[in-house]
């Protein structure tokens, strides 16, 4: 998707687009339909892939008609049984039975979110290789600290880097947890499962209940999803996976924070990658802008509200199924998702192409050597005092780096660690 | 536009959508090129419409280009030039100078904005019209008050539709003010204007400054807008209007909640509008579910948070131009503005076909009277306290009322007030 | 109050505070009870001023005692009624009849707010004395502008200054619009003002409506508060009030931002005034962080989700009383108060103090030139095309300055009319 | 702490009181001093417990000192330097050697925190027994189901409850596995224990980074913390507890909602338990209102708002130390906590003498009957049309109750499970 209120959006891929939301939700009503025909509930007749039923063009019919019913399952499933009738009548007629709106919606905002999922976690996954890469390779690249924006104690440009690092290990540890569990929801009108019930009884099979524990597990496997108890009304799995993706851009927030100050002309330590006209503006014709990071910074500052409003969606979970809280679900979840698809996608490219100027490192720290080393004069005089000569403070900020190199070993081990399991 | 996340987004109509945003941004760089020939800076025959220069269908291209320079004006101008200098290569040339990116876009929202804002001055004309109406004709409807959601005193119908009057007035006084006040953004590349006055003082023009502010003046008033000393990061016009916005999906979400609750099966004293195949359920064939309500309860748990990102991008707004927080705004000030607008749409279809059933209203009242005269019958006391028969309680639940009727009355003459001026 | 978990926090002052809230609940209970008596209703013998009934220590007491009932004001009522009938059974008697606990609360918030807000007005007025001053002293204090963290155009020091005065404005005038408006609340237990009409009509008076809109004008006017029609569920005051508090901390938080980025050694432009042992740090002896910045900063971070949450109470504000939505009010509303008051102290003493390294700016500015001018040679370039010698660029930054004076002129002109009108 | 804007707060405790705080930051300088004595960097003169320097009534005058350094462990070191040297001057030189206020600070509010998630812990476990209790005892007290407002099918209270206990064990899993991790933090000035190791160097000890390292082990085992990589930066720890903390206002959140419609007097299938003066009104002495229900949905609308704050602040974590975003942290993550404790603790009261009117339930259900039933007949449909006889719908409302039985085991089954690895 390209939209022009939202440079790189295209980045995003089509994960959360509307042709993708039309088609899971088919998705999910064809693993229904193999379910009922599959156990015995429906006949034989009614097995249908639902293949090639919907179009992408389908979207703007289904959505213009979505408001009746308040959501685009109920919209669709007359466009679904019409097409069907033509070459199955038996399965238009089973179609959706024993299921309702929320279940086939959620069940798909589920599929198209695992894939986006499993997107980010390549892009962390890269992420991940290259930010190991500048913390070994700069674990000597002297540079100022800074705190409250003023000069601190020497750094290097390698620790940095794995402080970088250990937000984006925290971010994929976070993602990892949620793919695993992203679950189907299969729960019919009321979350009691009645009506596949009632089609289990009516077909006479053996302990109904059974049987619609079985159809829930049958068509979650289909999508290759686990089940779960309907969670109409308990959303912790909508909730957990905001929250992991709002960790994710915490993360990248953070480093094109960095970026954005490292890159000042009268700091100049770190460039974003160069491409052909980008960082270009509409009036001076030397500007060179570090867009990356400033659409970075964009998604950081979006995301924290938008996983809020999915909080707030389920503490207003009331009744069965809520009277708005829900809704309010869908679109949050689709920019949250695209937020973090764009981000994840400028911040591969941003660090893959990172332009790190040591020298400009070096010259700064060694021109505030004088204020970087306060903190060590101040601990040798505790030394001096026991003595003369007893105390020394560093005479230079590279003698100043503290355990430096070993919290970088310790972040590079755990990546390790985690690219080993992510084989 | 329709949007498959999103029931009812069509009542948005076009305002914000990608088309109208690429026009509007062909307008802007139109009357600024108008200005600068206008004043001769320009020769004339820079003068260009620019016209059918750009397709709707060129949106998807201009918005994949936009990150480069992250954002689309930067991506719109090589298009303008191209396709212009096939017709009028001196407008071509002239096309954009002294102006930033952010000049266009940011006019550009405003003009697709104040377009969206008189549409929702005219719903909410509409819905004072019918709210006028209900307060008046349901003056003597008695139902029970409620609050903490338990039976409290008396109230009518009538006062309740004139205190949701009175926060869609509220609405609407503080879009009507804002209506106005909506200006044009024309700064140059770091809000000096500097570009205009080079351009004044190269083309021989007396007072360039003077000319650089005639030549602003003139391009504002070509689309009717106010003109403002350059707001690049004074982002006041935005939040004022996203607080005006969110003012409005608040008295929305305030009415469509009490008609939630009161359209209860078990409480039935509202109903929304039948509309054929409106409220159906793909599980229930019973159902009639209050959509419109649903779907505005939704808009107004989304519209604060939107407000609030306004407010974080105007408190980010750094430096001459900020590295983030600007572009945070586009795509937040869209989704506002099409919460609002659908919402209005459908809080005005919802109050003009509202059902209400005085009979019902009056049997809970009347069942319930002996809580509901819980305080007439205390405050009685007090005076019985006084004397033998000095005090008596309400002896019916429309014997307490109050200032019911005058409080309606002031709400009402507000309304006529209002209408008036509207006119 | 001080507060470990906000440094500054003392800058708050009182109004705020738990016995502010108390002292102004029985402000609100005197100024009724005197409206009672004044009509007629009341007994004169129930006139009390209820002074020194309650004394700051109660508060305590009263807050553990308030969950009963969910608001304090259930249980101010017993401890002032038995310490008032040792004193003046009558008036005991006749406290607090016909108003419900919300008028208080309400009244009594909006008491508090006025203070706050009439002291945030007072730092404004001399926020744009300083600002004017610093506008005017620095219009010709060549400085690099920044867009997108890198070298734009030139400007002035001057012009920054009257663009963050720009927003001053807007924040002022935003609060002088508030201030005037807000309003008391009288409605009684369901906004009917029922019990006020009933009391009238025990106590035999004539047109007991209007009676009882006559108690709730004196009650507002011996408060110093508009009436209004009771706005129980019409938040309108509460959200108006927010917004333009939170317009107030964009506009710090932006010019915070400013000197964060400004102060940097790498910079050097600006630095926070001097004072001693601030910006001290536990570790490094040579550190002076911007520390007003910071908490500005903080401040400017903070205060957009509490606008919102006001919004969304009132967007949830159901029934003729809600159930947890205005209860959301009172500590959002605290809390945001609280951060505008020590943002606007801190604020005014970081520009007070403000010191101004124009050498550094010129500095910067020359060796940027090149960058600079860039825009400028560009436009040259359209006219040298038109013939030799017949464009030229700027020759210098303090060349390309633009319509600088003016803007800083038309800033001032407004800032000069603003606090003409506030004498 | 009880707070007249907060009713119920005193249910919070002390957890998170500035009291709390002020000790828990000595007590991680005591730890840090034990450490470096322990390590032989420090002489053995400079051991001390540190007990009895501060008191509670000493919060006040460090609070109102913190601004200066923008923190309060800055405001805390002299007086405690200065209240220690008059008992061992050693102890007093050596206190907070080779830490930065950050790793104080940070520690001291994860030792607050981890005992407020100690507290919330055994709220959920109480909460996971009650809950299970109801859901088993109610497994056949049929009420109506109810979607978008309107019945749908019929469920069991006991279902109602199961899905309110899946929310509450999601709830405790995530505290879970955030009171484990809950780490402490120490990297000095900026993140590379360059003072410890310094210390440690200049102490003539071997190896001295792996020095520092044991160092930072020792101090986070005195507090029972786990260590972890300098997360000055790198904010995961605090956002993990923030969307951890909100998870659980999100289950009470639902609830309380539940119970507030359903304890209409229209509905009245349930009641908050009784307790003397509870849910009185100032005005009407009928009144009961379900307060705490009231006060939870008040925490629920809050504590999004408040997870979204800690995230963004962890988005703008830039530097070594932000300019303000760590700052925000602070109270955020107070009031955030406060909500969760209060919230806690009224739920576990609202649930454990919950008021059930299964007399009430049975009644509504059975007289919407024909509704609650609709789906049935259509799905009976299906088969009935295959052959005369040949389906069947339900026959009464408890006749449609699906897998009813089969969920509430698995959720039970799931609560047993957590409470038996609780133990």
């Amino acid at each position: 998707m390209s939209d022009l209120f939202w440079p790189g959006d295209e980045r995003a891929g089509e994960f959360m687009s509307e042709p993708a939301l039309l088609q899971a939700m088919v998705r999910v009503e064809a693993a229904w339909l193999a379910a009922l025909t599959g156990s015995g509930i429906a006949p034989v007749g009614a097995a249908d892939s639902l293949a090639d039923l919907v179009r992408d063009e389908d979207a703007p019919a289904v959505a213009a008609a979505a408001e009746a019913g308040a959501n685009p399952v109920i919209a669709l499933l007359p466009l679904l049984r019409d097409r069907l009738r033509e070459r199955n009548v038996t399965a238009a007629t089973w179609l959706h039975r024993g299921l309702t709106s929320q279940d086939v919606l959620d069940t798909a905002l589920i599929v198209c979110a695992r894939d986006a999922v499993d997107q980010l976690r390549a892009e962390l996954h890269g992420q991940i290789v290259t930010l190991a890469g500048l913390a070994d390779k700069h674990r000597a690249s002297v540079m100022a600290g800074r705190t409250l924006t003023q000069h601190a104690v020497p750094i290097t440009f390698g620790l940095k880097a794995a402080t970088w690092l250990q937000g984006v290990l925290d971010s994929a540890d976070g993602l990892d947890s949620v793919a695993v569990e992203l679950p189907s929801q299969f729960g019919g009108a009321a979350g009691t499962l009645a009506g596949p019930v009632q089609l289990a009884t009516l077909a006479g099979l053996d302990d109904p209940a059974r049987q619609a524990a079985e159809l829930v597990r049958h068509a979650a496997a289909t999508l290759g999803l686990p089940a779960r108890a309907p969670w109409h009304t308990s959303r912790s799995p909508i909730t957990d996976l905001g929250d992991a993706l709002v960790r994710c851009t915490d993360a990248w927030g953070r480093l094109a924070g960095d970026v954005l100050t490292l890159s000042r002309p009268e700091i100049g330590e770190l460039a974003e990658p160069a491409a052909d006209g980008r960082g270009s503006s509409s009036a001076m014709p030397h500007k060179v802008n570090p867009v990356l990071a400033v659409l970075i910074r964009r998604a950081a500052l979006a995301a924290p509200a938008a996983g809020a409003q999915l909080h707030l969606a389920a503490a207003c979970a009331h009744d069965e199924r809520p009277d708005g809280a829900w809704h309010l679900e869908w679109p949050t979840l689709r920019e949250l998702i695209r937020h973090a698809l764009v981000a994840a996608s400028q911040a591969g490219e941003l660090l893959a192409g990172l332009r790190v100027n040591t020298g400009r490192m070096r010259a700064t720290a060694e021109s505030a050597a004088q204020d970087l080393l306060a903190e060590s004069r101040a601990l040798a005089g505790l030394f001096a005092a026991a003595g003369p000569g007893s105390g020394a403070s560093a005479t230079g900020t590279a003698g100043y780096l503290g355990a430096n190199e070993l919290i970088i070993d310790a972040i590079l081990e755990r990546a390790a660690s985690h690219l080993k399991e992510d084989r």
